[in-house]
């Protein structure tokens, strides 16, 4: 008999990883997660991986075997895998009977040809992607809740849609006008193994931008944020700091506002959504007050004519931007508070 | 009787002063230069205050007196000064028959009101305005030449106008669209004098936006961009790193180009000038490139379709951004090349 | 009539009082505190002074006042203000019937004379010196539970100490041999006041040694790690971090030992003590496994000889060094589990 | 016919080959370098490798070739490579008649017992370790101008020796006490090559001790700072920044001393020797003086009683501590001032 709040973890020693571990052991909801990782980790201990668990956060590591999973009572699989991992065993999860939330791009998008063009890699798990729901709760909490397979959104899909969709919505957007989305994200969203340009030399006291024009997020922010492909340019950077996402957003607006106006969009839309954060007008969020939480902060400030409006989304790549919005999500499945174990 | 390189620079406490005093006594075409500054600091040694010139850069401070300075053979002062006392001193040290390079921005708009409404302040210098010259060598290197009174840019601008001002000029920008530059500086470019949000803690591990639509380099972007202010929006952010700008500015093509065809347009413009370094079409300089030179590095991206483009343009905003471009100012005045003395 | 659960905390817009101020809200075992702080900061809101808290650590500050505290039900109150005003508080608290947790160091040493000489002030709390207890639970848990008056100890000494105080009771150390402590610590340790030497740029890509010979958490260690005066040299480092401590301390052994000696010393040493992680022989805690943590890490390398021996020893300087060893000895004082709230 | 002053650099991918590049180029008194690599960097351009050099350091690489190096003018090698190639590449230099200055650790060491045991490796070139003079020219100016084979100290050995050697040689330490050496280094003295634990987000906000009682630096220290083995201690901490070492040292005197006398020590043993900088008593040296110099800085504080010393001494570990401390070496064997080109 599956158990919902029995819970398998697969893939623990990234940094989303050990984030998710983090987050799931504190959880006050669940029992203690089982921990599944591939050879040569398997049989070793959470905290020979990570020594900050030492003393409270213990647990075996077991290597990975889908018979070990689907035998177990497990009812929820977070897999915290790379996308051709998550492609391959999403699927047999699945029919096994287990809920998945898959925390790689494998499973966010409409068509198997986003993915392929995307990823550069053929879609063999093409016939699941409709089962998928887009893991963004503050877009589809509903759905989530009965979801049984969640793709759990990219860490800067979450920052700009969250900014971008209240504004769609509200029809407040001029037609045919550039949205331009300035991203800058923390090394840790870079991934754990080591690179050179992930070198501490190349990353310290430097700042760049990278993948222009071709980041793998583009594709979530276009069918989500509601802004159509002619009109919106994302770019990535990468910042000399551990974590957190900061994007600069910005945007025209079809007719003059004032900023209480553009305030009340915001505040409507993520009325009674406890993870986003809409700062007054004229503040605005900084990357230290999300760091470290699953908080999703956006600020704005108009400007004096009232068209040109720039927005600033801030938010932790590992926290709401990856393993706190899966544990978000988790919790919608679990009918409980969205916020439990994340404050 | 007053010899051109025999240089005063008044105001060295800062980090501006620092970078400009390093410069200039290595400088290897001028005599070494007298250095004043405001009491308490007069009677001291430069390397008092900068423990990094010892055995090297020995120096003295004079307490800053403009009879001392008028009656001395110096031919030209450098103001590393606040933009009120640049405004005081500069139209005395001219009558003296001094040729002056403010680093401040009291000398770089055409008009008295722009410098009072983005200044907040009257501008008792109105009268001379009229006589600077903005000093930015890659486009007004021959009026610099002769100039007696040198606007020395901001730090921002000169990012932001070294990328544009090519494409404007070349007619390429679409009209009517928005032209973004997210540009992103170190935290040596808010000074020395100590200040809660730029406190170690507060800076490190943090990022953050400040005044949206209120910076004080606008205006000298506006003259000399080439961008009607209609399309251009600026904003500017806080790296936790202690030198360097980086600006990513977005803009949209009247029509359909090849990278190429952008490469040729800024090697066109920067041809003959040794301190802006074009990049490859498609590869894209980054702070640390330019950090600790008097370079501005210029990058692009087009995308696929040939009409949205993404510039990347990289300064060390204590070099080309400040005290290199000063020096590289009076270098014009010296008739000298350029790059003497920065390279 | 007092509560102990009931919590006034006096001074929160500090570094410690922010850790503070989040530990207590998040405190499974107390009712939510009432804040004190000085003018002009009365009468605003938590989250205005820190926005991280927006959303879930609301609270309002009141003025302090101490007709206000003593009229409350009140049962303990921490102190968070610089040591003059702990001073001058703390006795009027306490004899209002308060138990009173000091994180200043006006009541951490035994005698007047000690505090006068290291901090060059007077000693107006002279005579209750005698009632403080010096609040470092591994040491003394006992007399902690029921104190009146806990002075919670330094940064430096709590790391020093508890790797010293262990060696020291076994009768290991080499009699007349020095022992040398050099630590390093976070920017955040120095406070949050404005200081030209903590600005951004001058600590970070720097470090320095500061306060040689005169640090003032010396008199601590002295009267509590075990060590005598003639032998002991203590050494204070800014790293370019904002939080942690790590404290490299040498020592000679008077014999010959196996590193399973040494580890045997001190796990016996910390037995039950749930804050303190004793690292296997030869493996070395890092500041990022303390950081965010109430744990002091310690490790050690003996050399082949067995006679010279490094110990390692980790917190956090806003942690385990202040607010969380605070909240620790409230536990005590309360008769819960010392690590409540605090994993 | 060999000419000292035509370089041959090998080896040149690394940050000390970088370093040691851009000083090449810069230098006064040599014909530009030719650089040598292995593939598959050959025929590429040193530009292409670091960008920073575009503009001004532009150079081609070679493809590693013993025959073309003898074949040419070259007078004088460089080896920028790591010890096994070094230990190979040498001898077969010298027999061509090249003057070899080697930056690796193959040759530091007077006997093959202290190389085998120290790097655990054979050591082929036994034979020629008689034939190095350790490259520090504050201790061996004299036989470093007419050496035929330089062996370039390492970084933390540079430090420590500057500031012990002058104590050791004045017979001020009081014997059988221990000197202990705690070394901070920043992330670039290990290297280019990606590792996990050099990743930005393991060294960034961390800090930790490495190599304990095990460095291979230590036997350097020991053959030439004048301590006997029995009383040091040194050891090594990995500091968040990209560049710089500060050794913190602690010694013992015999006697009581004043502080004049320790600073006359130091600068009558550094008298004539322009790379260091000895500070003022009770005034100490921080990271931010002496990164991207070739200067090693050193200060001192003198505890009240007069018998124990604690120096802090300073430098750039690519510097001084690398490629700086080789071109030092070079002017040397070429006689020219020792710090040509490297103010």
């Amino acid at each position: 008999m599956r158990n919902p709040g029995s819970i398998a973890v697969i893939g623990v020693t990234g940094y989303t990883g050990f984030e998710l571990a983090t987050l799931l052991l504190r959880h006050p909801s669940i029992s203690k997660p089982t921990f599944y990782v591939r050879e040569p980790n398997g049989n070793r201990c959470l905290s020979q991986l990570f020594p900050q668990l030492r003393g409270w956060g213990e647990a075996a590591l077991r290597t990975l075997s889908l018979d070990a999973i689907t035998a177990s009572n497990a009812g929820t699989a977070f897999l915290a895998t790379p996308h051709e991992v998550s492609a391959e065993l999403a699927p047999k999860l699945l029919d096994a009977g287990l809920r998945v939330i898959d925390l790689s791009g494998a499973f966010r998008f409409a068509s198997a040809e986003t993915f392929s063009s995307w990823y550069k890699l053929p879609a063999p798990h093409a016939a699941r992607l409709g089962e998928a729901v887009y893991g963004l709760p503050e877009l589809l909490a509903t759905r989530l809740a009965s979801a049984k397979l969640i793709a759990n959104p990219g860490c800067y899909a979450t920052s700009v849609i969250l900014a971008l969709r209240p504004l769609a919505d509200a029809g407040v957007l001029a037609p045919s006008q550039s949205v331009v989305c300035d991203c800058k994200s923390g090394a840790s969203g870079a991934g754990k193994d080591p690179r050179r340009d992930l070198h501490f030399v190349e990353v310290h006291e430097n700042f760049r931008a990278y993948n222009l024009f071709s980041h793998r997020h583009t594709p979530e922010i276009l069918e989500h944020a509601g802004v159509p492909e002619a009109q919106l340019t994302f770019s990535t950077h990468l910042l000399p700091v551990a974590r957190g996402i900061l994007s600069t957003i910005y945007v025209s607006l079809r007719d003059a506002h004032q900023p209480e106006e553009i305030a009340r969009i915001y505040r409507t839309f993520f009325a009674g959504r406890p993870m986003v954060r809409v700062w007054p007008s004229g503040s605005l969020p900084e990357l230290q007050h999300v760091v470290k939480t699953n908080f999703c902060d956006i600020g704005f400030v108009l400007q004096a004519a009232g068209k040109r409006l720039i927005v600033v989304s801030c938010l932790d790549n590992l926290g709401k931007g990856a393993a706190g919005q899966a544990v978000q999500n988790l919790n919608l499945t679990l009918g409980i508070a969205e916020q439990t174990g994340l404050l």
